[in-house]
């Protein structure tokens, strides 16, 4: 069985991180089983034969692949007769752009205000490491970033004009099913909900009608992971 | 033959209209010949039988399509044995979240660079109905909101990031060629170089060499162009 290096928290079976959710819901909409096994900042030794030191980590075999971009391109390309990822190489190139726009403009928005609720929910042998190096990026403690995230809401609503747009005119970013596209920015909002009781939707947005149709997906997978929404 | 209503400026052979591009390379891309009709904002009869009172409207027969992403979607119907605009459904679905961000994200941030500079090329009977309703918008005087883009560009470039990261892994949006996804984002592009000498793309950009690939489609159809660049 393939086996996926996933953050785990505090509670090892938190497991909360976006780009590890990309990978098993990827995974799921493959029909591919996978052995999920915690893992924790500090344990790098553990994933240090794919040559980086973050996770989602994917081991299949002697293949090892860093990633999540690059694991579901290696999943399409390993299973081409299961339910396609992308529908196709052109979907496949513009989910390229929605992966970036997930982690460069909607990842950057959002960890300001979860910071705070993060750090509460890491095993204690991350968190002395996890607040150095963010307070060090923020230059103020993770709590002075956080506390005045009701204000970023307008901000952040702004950023999701076009995801808002898209989603008023189709059940998902791949159209009548869901595809990657729709995982790599869906893991944004599945790891705020896992560790924050902020909510940055509101009932009504076509964003949220979308979350919960992602929530529902395999059988409510996401939705059963332990969260507070 | 098809007629396409395409906004012209003061020279009526200057059509700089982000959204006229789109439809322009749309139907370069399916081979399909076009006759384009200059247009100006105070010709709101001229295409009241679109129902709206914006360009591009298609004329195709008794058929009246307007929007620049109803039109692609109209010529990829209409021609599916010609090449595909998009690559596949999962694909179009993909096409409405790029031009949502062409639309909601790219163009916002353009606008203000070169408002001031657009109203040197409009048709003398369209500069005070532009002036006014941009005016009014912005709260002052066009030429005001234009004065300080330089200091825009930095935050133009943050927007820009997703844009940049696909482009350094693949040389278009839809991958190896160009498809209506890479004509809504250009056409952004190809507005600003048409009414302005400002550039917002430095060279050595992998969105400036893409830019570079798109002015030389169709035989350099969009190079020919008359353009500040």
């Amino acid at each position: 069985m393939m086996r996926l290096y996933d953050l785990a928290g505090r509670d090892p079976e938190h497991r909360f991180s976006p780009y590890c959710w990309r990978v098993r819901l990827a995974l799921a909409h493959k029909g591919i089983p996978v052995e999920c096994i915690p893992w924790r900042f500090a344990e790098k030794a553990a994933i240090a034969a794919s040559g980086q030191g973050k996770v989602p980590v994917l081991v299949d075999g002697d293949t090892i692949v860093f990633d999540s971009m690059q694991i579901a391109d290696y999943l399409e390309a390993k299973f081409p007769e299961r339910p396609s990822l992308f529908g196709g190489a052109a979907a496949q190139a513009l989910t390229t752009f929605m992966t970036c726009w997930a982690d460069q403009v909607l990842a950057p928005a959002l960890v300001p205000c979860v910071v705070a609720d993060i750090v509460r929910h890491l095993d204690p042998g991350d968190v002395a490491y996890f607040r150095e190096s963010r307070e060090a990026r923020f230059g103020r403690s993770l709590e002075a970033v956080s506390a005045d995230r009701e204000t970023r809401l307008p901000a952040l609503r702004q950023l999701l004009a076009p995801l808002h747009a898209t989603l008023s005119r189709q059940d998902y970013l791949g159209g009548t099913a869901p595809l990657h596209a729709d995982y790599a920015v869906f893991g944004m909002f599945q790891w705020v909900r896992m560790v924050s009781a902020f909510e940055v939707l509101e009932p009504g947005d076509p964003i949220h009608a979308w979350r919960e149709r992602l929530l529902d997906a395999f059988d409510g997978m996401a939705r059963r992971a332990p969260c507070y929404a």
